[in-house]
């Protein structure tokens, strides 16, 4: 069974314009429970002056099933952020670090030694209260602002990364602003699984580009991975400009099960989901499983 | 350098319900060369009753420049097309089989041997006259009307195909309705690499379900390939239900130019026809290039 974290009530609402209210977010948690999601990235402790969608946190995490075999993560950029998510009774905490500087300060205020002195106190925060801990290394595949980063910018601060304690249990490499290519996937898969030890990998990727879906195959390619998606193919980041749109869940659930890949996840329901956030949230779904129908096309 | 050949005047304004004139498709071809497209599917000989928007083939045919090193094909269904593309000065005669009798029958009239029959007189008639000839066997991946296809009903095709006089000089494997994934890619190819000889492998996507990218990035992976791609991303098929969309050449060129694989093509000259496309000519543009900005971002 292929590992996938739903991360649309995260990276998939974070960005959006338009106000989610906090019931429309747990019922959108339930929707994807019932699709068989049972890992899912629920909320962002951050700044709400900065992430007003994600302002409802504490809410979100008080309000969502607990009996239903899932585990919930919340992303934290701060010690701060880690207090709340253990507080708020997360599963997982999964800290994001940016890979360059420059975009470490315009997101973060700090640069790389900083935001990993800083993973090092807030993975202590969580593990100390039983969390899971994942590293999430933003613009791994590339910067808004320094441009390409290179491999060897990565390998190295996964390998300082790793070096702290607590190390992750799990590493995520992002590509934030959806500029990767499959050849990226390998070469960096290649640069840090020696690394990893017993932390799992994981890549986390938007199709701003169109290559989202390839990435993810490649990424599958290379090893046990674990992947991220968002229902719908919502999502975005909003401190890198123009990134829009997740991998969808619905469309890469498809591409898995037809080349006989099990999810354990409905791509069906997630199809319903992707149209109930299409036509009642109206937000902006770029998965196509919805509209352009499933196949072979159920009988009628 | 990578073979790509450029279907946006065929496949993708043969299913647009808004009129192209051909004064527009003839600057679209000029545009695609200056871009770099030297090997052009430019138009298809069918009943202009069935693919209105194909009505002017002889007069695109009489328009495009022949100075410019580029190679123009044409598509056609039967002797008719055939011998209309040959008397048009068509470099390449492209004959397209159905992998199912019932889409054959809904497409062309016509059944497997039917088909293979009609292609052998084809390609005779081209051949005769200098043509190269590409056999593509549509709904490789699947079909509207049966559902999956298995990899046998297309190796066995491919084998008979292969057998006739005369051999094309290229087989191509198209997922007509957009539902073939990655692990397809890999089955089908393993299964008629054997059978070539001297013929070439090439494959047609569509992104209907997000899978197309992925779907090109496998097919390069079985060895010496020639793809298909749209600019724009614009194209479908008038007799298969809701498959809109070939793969964007700019969105491919991106991956491949990133992945360190020339393709002679210029990706921001491509973006640039996607944004022509979009705003001159109103087509529904599903590249992501022209609205997403290229990587790393130009200087301005």
């Amino acid at each position: 069974m292929h590992p996938i974290v739903e991360v649309s009530p995260r990276d998939g609402l974070q960005n959006q314009p338009r106000p989610v209210d906090t019931r429309a977010k747990l019922e959108l948690i339930d929707r994807l429970i019932a699709a068989g999601a049972r890992r899912i990235e629920a909320t962002s402790f951050v700044n709400p002056k900065r992430v007003p969608q994600m302002a409802d946190a504490d809410a979100v995490m008080a309000g969502v099933p607990r009996d239903a075999g899932v585990r919930y993560a919340a992303l934290a950029a701060n010690v701060r952020g880690a207090t709340r998510a253990v507080a708020a009774g997360a599963d997982e905490l999964n800290v994001v670090v940016l890979a360059t500087d420059t975009f470490g300060e315009r997101n973060q205020g700090a640069h790389r030694e900083q935001m990993l002195e800083t993973y090092a106190q807030a993975a202590a925060i969580a593990r100390a209260d039983g969390l899971a801990v994942t590293l999430t290394v933003g613009a791994s595949f590339g910067c808004p602002f320094e441009g390409e980063v290179p491999v060897e910018t990565v390998r190295s601060l996964v390998e300082d990364a790793l070096a702290l304690a607590p190390a992750p249990d799990e590493l995520c490499l992002a590509d934030t602003i959806g500029v990767g290519v499959p050849a990226q996937v390998l070469e960096l898969a290649a640069a840090v699984r020696p690394l990893l030890g017993d932390s799992a990998l994981r890549f986390h990727f938007h199709n701003t580009r169109n290559t989202g879906y390839a990435n993810a195959v490649a990424a599958l390619a290379t090893g046990p991975v674990v992947l991220d998606a968002s229902a719908g193919g919502i999502g975005g980041c909003p401190f890198a400009p123009r990134a829009t749109g997740n991998i969808a869940t619905e469309d890469l659930v498809y591409l898995l099960d037809r080349s006989g890949v099990p999810t354990g996840l409905d791509r069906a329901a997630l199809a319903s989901v992707a149209e109930w956030m299409r036509d009642e949230l109206e937000l902006p779904v770029t998965g196509q499983l919805a509209a352009a129908g499933d196949f072979p096309a159920v009988a009628v």
